[in-house]
């Protein structure tokens, strides 16, 4: 039997990750461009194309494919920051250096003719989960994915939550903390302000101020160096000293967690999921994170859902599900 | 032709309202039995039960139907607080005087052998909107229900929200406020603290406290006696006093009106409704709640979700939304 091929691609505010995907979920190559580096969508598709281009070219070796013809393929599908499965655009995504309604699917129908679907970013990373991951067997759950920004990815029997408006599942911009810290979509006290990569900075840098600790004295456990200054300290950082001990890393993740418990137990009265899952970078720290938020999500839990819901790490990896989960959201193409 | 008739039941933390229901969406008879009086299941149902009897006894004259026996009827549906769709129980409802977890399905088929089925009240309430009111044509939207407590109904893609769990929809105790005020569940900071009954009056008198304005001054407008005591002022009074201006029931209004948009805001967050509807007698005190309730809503939203959901009052009599929307939960037997 000839195996068929499909191509999902992660869009990060960072980096967007391409990968060319078997129909037996295996990756057979990929590839990553620096999302930053553009500001017009059209150029940012032609470069991602030139991957694409370049992965079909040399097919799947492994299974004797010299090379794959672009519209041979099954379909391209993307997670995106605020990608509207609706509508194939992303729409005034905060954290993208793109700005403005971007009309991604009409983009690509200038190189392919083949299916394009695109979803949140989350929401791909959640479909991976239940296609692929630790949620094969669940009908109600919700995946977080924090990163540069926080998203949210919603499953109701067994349905990705897109609402009226294709771009359901913000969790990362649910106000958490009234009239408090500033989001990068413009208001105040989002979860993402507190729980992404750069809310775990900010509260690092707050906390060692707060405490009157100078930045050069701060690092004990020498994972921060010294010199360092304050914008250049990165969450993997805090993680890594966090997990040596180091006494305001671990407050900062205990912080992290106890924000990010009371946002779960919030999210269990919407729909009462059998699980919530984390990815991405942020979570990789391990227990300094993981021990404080079960421990503020049971605090938070409303006694009905005690006992109800689980907190789980991703079975896939951060990186693997995205790319894999945007290719599977192919199938969804069907209901659109 | 020949009608059929149902049961529907609104259990509510003060009144019980049982009402006799046409298939055509008449209520026929209805009546009421003060649920704050009873402290255990057999007692109530059985009294319930009394009232049922009487009603089907008397039948339905404008049909001509002299009488309907009990198993004759299509259903018993019932609205309750905490009331799990799966199991057919109330699960230890905060704000009803019966604790602990109460098998209504099978108290009910103590006396009859019937369909009994039960959901959320506000679930009842977002199905009776469905159905009968102005949630006619939306395949999303929300319903939250004030009063005693505060509850919700969560619709999505054109199905009530049950959750893993059988109680999903419960954003009355979404914590809006960490680490707030004492709400009836024990935990501190849900939206229930801030917008039921009991919450606009301790909003109330906290700010008459506040301003150091003694009781007896308080009351301006003349819509609250001087001699009334705190604990006697209801939210009526306070709604009543809104309107003839009075100038702390207008701030009260003010602060209650933004805490419900904030957490409508964040509500949309997960399912992007087409419309928040809202009922109960606390919305019934009209724009004092609804300006500033808007103003905050558009404030607090996020950007994406802007112009696209709509605050709308409920389109049917608090109390008859929520007999009809119980009544209508019997066509949902089959997908138990």
């Amino acid at each position: 039997m000839q195996n068929s091929y499909a191509i999902g691609i992660d869009v990060g505010g960072t980096n967007t990750d391409i990968g060319l995907v078997r129909d037996d979920s295996k990756i057979v190559s990929r590839s990553s461009i620096p999302t930053g580096n553009y500001s017009l969508l059209e150029p940012y598709v032609a470069d991602i194309m030139e991957q694409i281009s370049a992965m079909v070219a040399q097919g799947d070796p492994e299974k004797g494919v010299k090379s794959i013809g672009l519209n041979e393929l099954t379909g391209i599908g993307i997670g995106a920051p605020n990608g509207n499965f609706y509508t194939g655009c992303v729409e005034w995504a905060p954290n993208l250096t793109i700005k403005g309604l971007l009309n991604f699917e009409e983009e690509f129908h200038k190189y392919v003719s083949i299916p394009v679907v695109l979803s949140n970013d989350a929401n791909a990373a959640a479909y991976g989960e239940y296609v692929y991951g630790g949620a094969k067997w669940m009908d109600h759950f919700i995946m977080i994915t924090l990163g540069t920004g926080v998203g949210s990815g919603i499953v109701v029997d067994g349905r990705l939550v897109h609402g009226s408006t294709g771009t359901a599942g913000e969790l990362g911009h649910n106000i958490l903390i009234p009239d408090g810290r500033r989001c990068s979509c413009g208001r105040k006290g989002c979860l993402e302000a507190y729980t992404s990569a750069r809310g775990i900075v900010q509260t690092y840098t707050e906390l060692r101020k707060e405490k009157g600790v100078p930045a050069e004295a701060a690092h004990m456990a020498g994972w921060i160096a010294p010199a360092i200054e304050d914008k250049d300290i990165t969450c993997k950082m805090i993680g890594d000293a966090a997990n040596a001990g180091d006494p305001l890393a671990v407050e900062t993740y205990r912080k992290v967690g106890e924000w990010l418990g009371l946002a779960c137990a919030n999210a269990c009265t919407f729909s009462a999921p059998q699980a919530i899952f984390l990815m991405g970078g942020p979570t990789k720290v391990g227990d300094p994170l993981l021990i404080p938020l079960k421990e503020s999500f049971e605090a938070n839990l409303l006694n009905i859902y005690k006992g109800k819901c689980e907190i789980r790490m991703s079975q896939l990896a951060a990186n693997e599900v995205a790319i894999l989960g945007a290719a599977a959201l192919i199938r969804l193409k069907t209901t659109k």
